[in-house]
């Protein structure tokens, strides 16, 4: 990159942190806790969060961000299991920034205390970089991705508040160490939390929620 | 994105196919084949290429490119398999791009009529943006990220010029529809080849040997 480039990704960054900003501060005053959840395409984020919904929307309001490329097959998805739904397609972009959630807030007007669950576009690189003004980031990996995925894509683990190793279900079948993953998880990011579910057959689920509660 | 980043976009993007038409050139007059494989992370690029380099590098002198953010973890893997190869770290780049591929074929100096296979870093997203210079883009998709993909990641699906679904051995155990992804692929880009294989046991991999050598 010349340094042209890299003053304007500086410039464009800090735009998006005084936005993020923003977002936080009015989160936090209305006691929201939004949670921003990043993957893989295809590590189980719109599943796990199905069943998020059927088992939180009983005791607390919950509403859910979509970001994809195209389509709102997720959005869709999320609306049959009885949550409000704000969609935000990114076209050719990689990853969800601060003004698109602003927008989506804006459009979903939330009520105090209601948790928003975020989808993040499918990538493991690129939304790493982009505060949303979430109170937590998840990184969600699935067992078929294989054990390296945290040393290979250091950046998006290191922001990490948790990690989640989805599709448990599914180790008989693969070749996936758990305790190295997790052992490679913690060591670019040394207090990250590791759990194991499968959101599939809801094995460890009650983990994740407890989790969640701890954010408010 | 306001107009200066944009701006900015086309004159990076520009000058890249600049390059990649030089990369082009040179390899189209040495009788070269490069294919660059694009994927999620943990689709199975590197396990296809451990085999395909067992079973091609007797008949063809074969080569590969590692592109990853970080580790030379792949790198190591194809260096096992018997291959020549060069490491490409992006830190916290999220693709490619020909500038890099410019250096490691000059670091490679590959004989004629090489095959050079270009393991992308993992992202279903910027890599598509980005010509390197390559006679064929591949895109890998494992039967355990969901039916869907083509849909939702489509700026991907219509720069491939051939869709392997990988994993094939993994069908019983997940809720994926081969005939419908291809229906999407082909909804996104019709002319595309789909293949179905498993790198892990050997099925379905000679049509990938078949395709390798029609782009003679």
């Amino acid at each position: 990159m010349n340094s042209e480039t890299i003053t304007l990704e500086r410039r464009v960054l800090a735009k998006n942190e005084d936005v993020a900003d923003h977002n936080r501060e009015w989160l936090g005053a209305q006691g929201i806790v939004a949670v921003n959840l990043m993957s893989s395409p295809g590590a189980g984020k719109t599943t796990l969060l199905e069943r998020t919904i059927g088992d939180l929307a009983g005791s607390r309001a919950v509403a859910v961000i979509e970001g994809d490329q195209e389509t709102t097959l997720d959005a869709d998805r999320i609306k049959k299991a009885g949550c409000e739904v704000v969609q935000v397609n990114t076209g050719a972009g990689c990853h969800l920034d601060a003004e698109m959630m602003h927008s989506a807030l804006t459009s979903l007007s939330p009520a105090p205390g209601s948790l928003i669950l975020v989808e993040n576009v499918g990538n493991l690189v690129c939304p790493a970089l982009f505060d949303l003004g979430e109170r937590s980031k998840v990184v969600i990996i699935s067992v078929t991705e294989g054990t390296d995925k945290p040393l290979k894509y250091p950046y998006m683990f290191a922001a990490a508040d948790l990690v989640i190793i989805n599709k448990i279900d599914l180790l008989p079948y693969v070749d996936f160490d758990v305790e190295r993953c997790e052992g490679y998880a913690r060591s670019v990011n040394p207090k990250v939390r590791v759990l194991t579910v499968s959101a599939t057959t809801g094995e460890g689920m009650s983990d994740w929620y407890e989790w969640v509660a701890e954010q408010y």
